[in-house]
């Protein structure tokens, strides 16, 4: 039980980017603090960017900013943008019907449920939360410069 | 976001045998009743009765039955029987260092948290729950005979 690469990714940008506020960042830059493929992480940011999530500026201070809509948002609706596929079981896809049981029996409602609980959490989160207090996090991704408000 | 098929097969296995009571089935009766590989499902049960979910007997009334501790034990606690990795992102993995981050970053702490709440639900139910009312789960599993009290 897994996220996908892509969303596991997608918050590593936007956290590198949410500590690093206005100074924002590049993708040379992110690839190397966490030690990754710029060409991974390239698909990535260009996901990220298309869905309004991180904001890309061209020229001498250009480079990826987080966007105002990731700072808006729960980490619980990032997820949902991100992820497609919240099917823990088949029944709860788009193929529903694969299953000869599927809407007779109890375990569809139960995961149903189980899932719920999960984005109840995810959703009283935001990208905010998770960098405040970032010093540590800032030193761990090797980025110089005075901290910016987190989240900013 | 999924369970692996294998955790997905293996509650269809044990709900066949949950609705089946005491009867019982074999793997080519599940299989047909789901139509899928009996191949695929022949490892799947293999494991279930490594893990004492089910019983296997040989001979003319063998076959599978549901074990006692498939009963007793909830869906939470099968889940994290049958699936063994719950590392929603890599840092709740085995190899949390892969990250730079792991262990500073606050998401970490989040999707832990989601985990607990999305256990927390899976840990309220059984399969007798499941099962429960299960006349038509056994008319689409073209189960035959009397019905016989859910998930005994």
């Amino acid at each position: 039980m897994r996220l996908t690469l892509h969303s596991d990714l997608a918050f590593r940008v936007m956290l590198f980017l949410a500590a690093a506020g206005e100074n924002g960042g590049t993708i040379p830059q992110i690839a190397a603090a966490y030690r990754i493929s710029e060409d991974h992480l390239r698909k990535v940011a260009h996901e990220l960017v298309r869905l309004g999530l991180i904001d890309s500026t061209r020229g001498r201070s250009g480079g990826l900013r987080l966007g105002p809509r990731a700072r808006e948002l729960s980490i619980g609706a990032i997820l949902r943008l991100t992820e497609t596929d919240f099917a823990l079981v088949e029944c709860l896809g788009n193929q529903p019907e694969r299953c000869v049981i599927a809407g007779h029996c109890g375990l569809q409602r139960i995961f149903g449920e189980a899932l719920k609980a999960l984005f109840e959490v995810l959703d009283r989160y935001t990208l905010a939360d998770v960098v405040s207090g970032s010093g540590k996090l800032r030193d761990l991704l090797e980025m110089d410069g005075p901290i910016p408000p987190a989240g900013e």
